[in-house]
């Protein structure tokens, strides 16, 4: 798996530290883009269930991508211009903008900046907003590139508000965001001597889905106001929210936004068109200084004029936006969102049900024997060696180990091997029973050689702080969580050989094998009739 | 005319400096972006000769970038991807450099990096092989956006190494460089405690389009291996070179490089394929952990999808560039060359002659009347004035006052006004010579109020340092050559005054006009025929 790069004599303090930033979101797509699985060209190679990308709507998108009017050449697009972006997209985004998020005014073409993607815009707006070691408040779990955007370059860090994965007391929901702890976090990171110039608010809310209302947004806003905080709206996904129950309200769409000189709204076409690889990112700002000072920055992040034309052909075709792409897009979205959503039902693994965005924030703890990131990661790469390339929630800074992000915007075909996923889970919960019987066998053994355990896992309490367990069992089951610590085979190796001193000294796993088996996915009795059988050889 | 900005409140440190940070370049171009000149809906606007753009071959580029291969569009085009750039692009600029570089080896893809511009190449190298505060040496005069390149972001400097304008001594050409010139500027560094990371080489060069043979190259490879400086190589114009008589070699060619790992070759789409606007370049280094490291930052550099398979391409067309474009680029390219130097032979401004790149490097100096850049800023702010945006030495941190950068490769239309610039200078050229005839009738007067000078001033050698001027004709020269620092109708107007004055004393100016202006520019009389009529009222 995965190392950390030595050090480099070629490279500067500064290059050595940037080389050897990876991320667990970089590491997996790395691996991933080596492998990447493909139906007709490798069908065995890895599953991207992390990446956020919508992928249900590429023949909607071809289709008008290549329309004539897509193939437009004028001199000035092949010419140096505006580093925020040409004039004739920036009128085009704000008058998008001014419609989709019902603004009540129209919004004006000078208060845009269009660069290669909302990564750069963070990158700048952090530049000119913060000074280097400054930092800027963000409620976690979040997604989870943001630490580098604002980092690699900037120099500046995110001091987390941690929100707490269950509800209770004043939290009436699960990760509630509230003013309170937006305040509490500010108090202590001034009590650190840190300074925090900004507040990073996400809406539709990655990775959780959730959807803020209006009202929300507002508190929040006019508590970064009270403090004289910027505020970097991303509002990524405004146009990902695929059922009537929910409506997303931009701060745009406000009568008055309570500091508009400190309010930034980010929106691209990375996620609402499915379109990452076109490298669009759009700042909405009333602040006119921030549009200078980011403007200077512009030559780093420019976007090709040909591209630019491309995207205000796009905007400007509200009949396919509002008659083709949105409608279709929106009900292949809750397809596909109700297939995974139902999946996990089945599994029943507990989950965040947002009608929005690309993915779904699921509680996997139950799959984790100890509260703990290692053991998060062990999860998560042992999903990787099945092939499924997942996000874990240690990715986005939650504070709690075990969520992970589903993503779901997947091709139907894609969904059915999204069923890896199922037998990774499967695979692992029968192990997870293979191993609390195994452990509560030797535990029996020293007690009472005739008295087993064979209730199913789902019936026993979780074991949170667990019993001191056998070192060697213990060790085992590390072994096949953590694919990376050690060799995968040898582990197997050991539990069979462990599994064949068992069998030897009692025959109780064969004989109930089917009864503890009974009711479970074939594919558990699959692993360990196999298990047995080697076991027995 | 521009002002830098005051401190905004809502902006950082950092932010501000970002945000005040004005070249003259950028104070140029913005002014110039207000008033485009276009012959049909602008004719009085502002003609460009100061950004280097080839404007000479849109219908060729237009009639290949329309063509239906240009209009495609696949699932990754549309999905994150590779942040050096996709693999069929990098293996297409391996290809591309391998032939045109005349590479004894083939190049690898894994080896290419292609990002949104050359700017963002140079800021990214920046920051992985130097720390905050670190420099760069370059030869003055250069490119002068590679300052802003450098240190907006990454906060690297640049350590001068100043070459001389005149030709003498070792230097057998005018801005020679030499290993020893690098030597001792890299000594001159380690003196003052900067530490040197890097040397950076243009060839051809911006500005003064000297073509460097493959033997001078090596040399201060060397000479860079000896100390292990990095050594960036911008071979930008590379394909900008339309006489036979020279030839131009890329480092690339080397049969061995000294020092691989370390060496760095920057090219692009701008110059050569007079595609700026695209915002593509790309970097060819052997240095793995180099390409890992700015890997890293490739987020922020991002090329759209689409545009890389078009530049793919355009690139692998190689019967449209060698047999269409290259050609037809050279030879419009000869011709618009010849016409400037034209020019300005036939207004004996020495230049120097290469016929590479998209421009001439040429000698002002005798319109400043004192060797200081203010009088350069002057004349340049007077260019401005009267239309015409170009590019003075300072902003090339040129060492000597009073060279500017001429660019011809613009369309048959534009270079024809391009004799503006004729006018201007010929305008420039009438009043100084009104200027020395006031000055020397001031003296005259005083000495002996008949005796008057009436040569022309080019039989007159420079007064480099010049005699004590009388100080209210000093001060109304400093009005017309300096726009910014007064209003230059009243400038005018007190000149007009003091030319009335000296109408009234004496008629010796209307009577010896024909004379004074004999085999002049008939402008010149204009000038001073619309000054006596003024005058005289």
């Amino acid at each position: 798996m995965f190392q950390t790069p030595g050090r480099s004599m070629y490279l500067s303090n500064r290059g050595n530290s940037i080389r050897q930033q990876q991320g667990i979101l970089q590491e997996g797509f790395v691996q991933y883009a080596r492998d990447q699985y493909d139906d007709a060209h490798n069908p065995d190679g890895i599953l991207n269930v992390g990446t956020s990308e919508n992928k249900l709507c590429y023949d909607l998108l071809h289709k008008r991508l290549t329309k004539p009017d897509m193939l437009h050449v004028d001199p000035a697009l092949l010419q140096y211009s505006d580093w925020r972006g040409h004039l004739f997209l920036r009128e085009e985004v704000a008058k998008f903008l001014t419609h989709y998020c019902c603004s009540p005014k129209p919004l004006k073409a000078d208060n845009v900046v269009v660069m290669n993607g909302c990564g750069s815009l963070l990158s700048c707006i952090a530049a000119v907003i913060c000074d280097p070691k400054d930092a800027i408040l963000i409620p976690t779990p979040f997604y989870g590139a943001i630490t580098e955007d604002l980092q690699l370059y900037s120099d500046v860090r995110l001091f987390h508000v941690p929100l707490d994965c269950e509800a209770g007391g004043k939290d009436s929901r699960l990760f509630n965001l509230t003013v309170e702890k937006l305040e509490e976090s500010l108090k202590k990171a001034k009590q650190e001597g840190i300074i925090i110039r900004a507040v990073i608010l996400i809406n539709p809310h990655n990775p959780l889905a959730e959807v803020y209302t209006l009202k929300e947004m507002i508190g929040f806003l006019e508590f970064a106001k009270r403090y004289e905080l910027h505020v970097i709206v991303d509002e990524l996904y405004m146009l990902t929210v695929f059922d009537e129950s929910v409506t997303f309200h931009s701060v745009l769409s406000a009568d008055s936004l309570p500091d508009p000189q400190r309010t930034h709204v980010v929106w691209g076409l990375s996620k609402d068109f499915a379109m990452a690889g076109f490298r669009i990112g759009t700042l909405y700002t009333e602040n006119s200084h921030l549009v200078e000072a980011v403007a200077q920055l512009g030559s780093f992040h420019g976007v090709s004029g040909t591209t630019q034309h491309q995207v205000a052909q796009l905007l400007r075709d509200r009949e396919w936006i509002n008659e083709e792409f949105l409608p279709e897009n929106r009900c292949r979205l809750k397809a596909a969102h109700s297939y995974v959503t139902g999946e996990l039902r089945s599994m029943g693994i507990p989950y965040l049900h947002w009608p929005a965005t690309l993915f779904v924030w699921a509680d996997l703890r139950k799959y984790i024997r100890e509260s703990s990131f290692e053991r998060e990661l062990s999860l998560w790469r042992c999903f990787l060696r099945h092939k499924v390339l997942l996000s874990c929630g240690q990715a986005f800074s939650c504070s709690t180990p075990g969520w992970f992000r589903f993503v779901f915007a997947n091709q139907d075909h894609h969904l059915k091997l999204g069923q890896c996923v199922t037998r990774t889970l499967h695979t692992l919960s029968g192990l997870t029973q293979l191993f609390r019987y195994l452990r509560e066998s030797d535990k029996a053994a020293i007690v009472n050689s005739t008295s087993l355990p064979h209730s199913k896992s789902s019936e026993q309490p979780e074991e949170k702080d667990g019993p001191v367990l056998d070192t060697a069992l213990a060790s085992r089951e590390l072994v096949l969580l953590d694919c990376q610590a050690s060799n995968a085979a040898e582990g197997l190796d050991s539990l069979i050989g462990t599994l064949r001193h068992q069998i030897r000294s009692s025959d109780w796993l064969e004989k109930n094998t089917p009864e503890l088996c009974a009711g479970e996915n074939p594919e558990i009795l699959d692993v360990f009739k196999a298990l047995l059988q080697r076991a027995s050889k």
